[in-house]
């Protein structure tokens, strides 16, 4: 996969919404620049790729993998009451899976959060406690490589 | 997975709401019954489980292959624009993972599905019309078991 993921450029709308948080194996990590939920989205590194079927099976394994490992991370981190992953696409058509911290007292509950209330950017205070929360949860997973 | 698929129950809103197509060797797969959109299900035949990376490894990954058989089976059988993958869960806790053949026509686009409109359920001839498409779309998986 060296090749594809070496050409690969984050798609611009998601680049202009999210911070970049770092690199597992095949899936860049974002935080949707949301303060209302914590969003993170799973972008795995190589171009042209619009649904998971189409990723060879060593990369659907392993964003499978990167997947399993940030939902438990982040139910367990932020004692969510469900996690919900999603791979829609109708607006940005570069292959990305949300994975969206819920609770039964969010903003949006128990509708899906797209489209729903309009985004609360992060204060720097916010956006940094995040980080600090996110750096005791990603400490098993050697490969990750934060940006 | 033997004895977990043993004591399998389908959720009773997922059974009041979808029509059993078979099963997969792990998932149930259903159709969800609102004509407005091909809206297929699938639910892992294994009780109490209602995030993915609670199965065991060989479940998830079994699941990631039959989502992807059917995602693509179903992009090429209903000439999809779009197909959206979900597993949210914060009204039935059963573990499911949705999968929407979506169009840049259909009533919701480009918004996801949930919540947008009241299903409109299948006439019987629209109903027979998908199983006859399903039908010659699921050929190349002998282990798949109709209902």
């Amino acid at each position: 996969m060296g090749c594809t993921v070496s050409s690969f450029e984050l798609d611009p709308q998601l680049a202009r919404d999210c911070v970049v948080i770092g690199d597992f194996p095949v899936c860049r990590l974002l935080l949707m620049n949301d303060s209302q939920y914590p969003w993170f989205i799973l972008v795995p590194r190589i171009q042209g790729v619009e649904e998971i079927y189409q990723l060879d099976e060593a990369a659907q394994q392993q964003l499978l993998f990167e997947s399993s490992y940030l939902a438990e991370m982040l139910q367990v981190l932020f004692s969510a009451d469900k996690i919900n992953v999603a791979a829609l696409g109708n607006v940005v058509r570069q292959l990305h899976v949300h994975h969206v911290v819920r609770f039964t007292a969010d903003a949006a509950w128990p509708a899906p959060v797209w489209g729903r209330h309009p985004a609360r950017p992060y204060t720097d205070e916010q956006l940094a406690e995040v980080m600090r929360k996110l750096k005791t949860g990603i400490t098993d997973m050697p490969s990750f490589q934060w940006a």
